[in-house]
This record gives structure tokens, sequence and C-alpha cells, in this order.
């Protein structure tokens, strides 16, 4: 039997799915369907919704969990007639946080700091564009100006990890491949020379070597490329040089991109730009 | 006088921060400052963070605002030691969670449904290569495999979109810039021949003039590209298309990343992967 529990705002929708994905993550013995309903913001919309949720009801045999962040107080009435079990962020928190901060708060819909801001904007512009024009090792030039450099096998994370650390946080990121190019006569890594002056920045990633294989070989089946034997000796050889140069590095294959990340920020202690 | 608000986590700390951000922008008079301390995970992290947080309030004048996701009751134990106004994010909300779905919760360190799974790793980065390889209309030939098209005019945000899109949501975006080179002899932008047979998938976007100007002054100053009667006129030309052809397009002036993303899903009926 499987139970359903809505996510529902009158804006992105963001801060219910993420509360709400925590805590039932917690009953991890459960199977529940997850439903996000972002920009439910006028009556039809809700009066839609509340149906969808009465029929949901009938069809799992139980109650939906209705996790919301609705703003606006006629939606929230319609919402609130639908049959569920009721986690309401905004009325839960808000009055003692009003009593606290000893003033009435604003009830914006879906508004929050982060959200709209002009310098969020640009940086997040500027650190996308410093992320594409720096992946992949397509320019050293610009190491000055990066706040990290990530390197790594091909197809290790270093991409979406650059991305994610522009987009959510505004930090710079360039990243740079190890390859066999960077080997000695006796098959040893070096650090490339690009990245010499720049060791400090450097954070390694590395991953599990079955994992890499089955990345690479979606890319390139039946190639040197993905074979069990090539990942294994890149790996070997990747990590062998972090740990001989004092590199920091963390293994993604356990781990979500926003985990990558945010593990990176508070080990390299980078500075966040929002 | 500047109070400060402390988001804690032993995990990423984005449940902590984004709900917190969304409850502190109701208060939109009051300036708050926000720190988010991830991975607070042992007793050494949680004493150093509680003398912070002890310094804070002597400095501020006043108790700061802790909201919390901290899973592990030793460090808990120690932050709640310390002087601030908290919002205990799992204790409210477990117990009448556990109550209704009639089960004891895990409480995992952070875990959370959507972390760490491998069809969401392999979704992520098959989307994110998808966006790099089809950004700004580099190629043409796989849009048969893209969910949506995203066009619009030099720098109005295609790109930060399409990368958001397949990072939060494993949705696979091209985008397609509309520049001179598609307008006819008389001016008038027409749509590009490579977009014809996926006109279903198209998604507009636009933006003020005088945001334009000024974000293409940041890549080049003083050129024809920035100066705002060119700006004014694409963005003219991109708009009457958008309507002639019945794009549906949103204006990125006045809303992040998140919200045009979320947007679009909703309006394009998208199907998210995760």
């Amino acid at each position: 039997m499987t139970r359903t529990a809505f996510f529902i705002s009158d804006g992105t929708g963001i801060t219910a799915e993420t509360l709400g994905r925590s805590l039932l993550a917690q009953f991890e013995n459960l199977e529940i369907r997850m439903v996000t309903k972002p920009y439910i913001d006028n009556i039809d919309k809700a009066q839609s919704l509340a149906e969808v949720i009465q029929a949901t009801a009938i069809r799992d045999g139980e109650q939906p969990i209705i996790i919301d962040t609705i703003v606006d107080e006629n939606v929230r009435k319609i919402i609130s007639s639908a049959p569920g079990f009721k986690v309401d962020i905004f009325s839960t928190f808000l009055a003692p946080l009003e009593d606290e901060l000893a003033t009435h708060s604003t009830y914006t819909v879906g508004r929050t700091h982060s959200i709209g801001r002009d310098d969020v904007y640009m940086n997040r512009i500027d650190s996308v564009h410093f992320a594409l024009d720096n992946d992949d090792g397509a320019r050293t030039h610009q190491y000055d100006k990066a706040d990290i450099i990530l390197i790594g096998v091909s197809r290790c994370g270093k991409t979406p990890t650059s991305l994610y650390l522009a987009l959510q946080f505004g930090i710079r990121a360039a990243n740079y491949p190890l390859t066999e190019d960077d080997q000695d006569e006796d098959g040893t890594l070096k650090l490339p020379r690009a990245l010499m002056p720049h060791r400090h920045k450097l954070f390694g990633l590395t991953i599990d070597v079955r994992r890499l294989a089955a990345i690479r070989s979606e890319r390139r089946p039946n190639s040197r490329y993905c074979s069990m034997d090539q990942c294994m000796q890149e790996i070997q050889q990747a990590e062998a040089l972090y740990r001989q140069m004092h590199i920091p590095y963390i293994d993604t294959t356990r781990f979500s991109v926003e985990e990558i990340s945010t593990r990176m920020i508070a080990e390299a202690g980078l500075n966040r730009r929002f």
C-alpha cells in the first residue's frame, strides 16, 4: 500500500518539497509517492487540486500527507478542506517567530531573501559562464580568478559539480581532467604543469571503479576507455597523486551533487556569494 | 541593529537553510544576517559552533535565531545549550508524522529520498551533458530528444536556466539564440528553420531592456551589442515572434532561476525525472 504526499505552494514549491523530502526520508521503510504542486495561486487551481487530493485519498485508502507553504488565505482554506494530514509550515513557525522578533510578518507570496536579487542574478550568470569557459581544462589562464579547481579522471563528476557550485552558491569553479597525457615514462601520473601555480585551489574527485565503467560505457560502449582495467588504473593513479600532493579529495560515488558541493565548501573553506 | 540567524545541520544544511530563508523572508523589514553551518556532525564542531553562537549573541545584543535539522542527539544537546531562539524542524514535525504514519522514524543523518540515488545521479549527468552539448544552438540534430527548447536573445538567461532544469529536475533542455541572422529583409525576426519541426517544445525568454544592456556591457563594454537601441530592438522582435507563433514565454527580469524553471515546468507540463 503506497501513500501519497503532496508538497503544495503558491510559489515555486521548493521550500515545501525540500522540507517534505527531508521529513519523509526519516521513514525509509515506507513507500511514499511524492507529488509537488507549485504555483497554486488562485481559487480555480486550488479547487482542482482539492479534487485531486480527494481522489487520491479514495484510491490510496488513506488520507494523503499535505505539506504546504501557501500564503494566500483563500487558497489555504480550500486546500485545508481536502482530506489530508496537514503539516503547515508557515502557521507552525511564523507565530512564534513574530513574537520573538516583535514584529508582524509580511506573508509575501513565495518570496525569499535569495530570490530575484540583482546581485544573486549577476553572480549566478558570471559563475555559470566561468564554469563553462573553464570546463574540462579548456582554458587555464583564468585560474587566478577561480575560487576552486576540480580535478579528476574523465566522467567522475567534475562538470555537474562545477555547475552546481556556480548556480547554487555563486562559486567560480574551474575543472581540469587528469589523463594519460600527464603520465611519466614509468606510468606515474604527475600534476599537470598548468595546475602547479594553483595547488592550494585544487580539490580532487574520485569514484568507484564499477560506477565509472558504467558511466563511461554509456558514452563509448566496449571501448578501452570504459574497461574495468583502464578505469581502475586511472583512478589508482589519481588517488596516488592526491595523497602525494596533499590535495583534499572526495569520493563522488556515495554522494549527491548537493553533498559533494557543500562538503567541498566546508572543507576548502570557500566563501559563498549568496 | 542586525540580528543573526544560524541554519545548522549535521548534513548539507540545505533543508534548514531553505526553510529558514523562506520563514525570514516574511519579515522583510528586518535586516537579518544569515549563516549556514552544515556538517556539524561531531562534539568538537558542535562546541566550537556553540561558542560562535554565544559570541554572536553578545555582539548583536540579542539572541540569534537557530533553525536546525540536527539528528545526532549529542550534537543537538550542545547546540541547544547555546543562547538562541530555536526552531527545531525535526522534533516539531516528526512526532506527529510518526503518529499519523503509525511507525517510528529512522532519523538518518541528513538523508533524503532524493540524495545519492543511482537513477538521480545518471539522469543528472545525462541532462547536464545534454544541456551543454545543445547550448546556444551548437547542435540541432538532437532536438527530438529534448524535453524543452529555450529561445531568446543573447544573455537573457537561457544557459543558466537550461542547466538548472538539468541539475535540479533531470530535464533535457536545449537552447537556441535569436539573432539578426534570422531577420527578414524588412527586419522582422522569423522562426529559425531548425526550430520549425519542434515548435511545440519551444519556450521563450524575455528580459527588461536595461537589465539586458547592463549584462551585455559587462561582457562587451561600449559595443553596439550592449547599446539600449540594439537591446530594445532585439527584445521587441523576439516578443513579437513569441506572440505571433503562440510560443509561451516568461520575463526573466523579476524572477530567479528557480522561479523561471519551476514556472516553465508548470506551464509546459514537463515531467521531472526526480
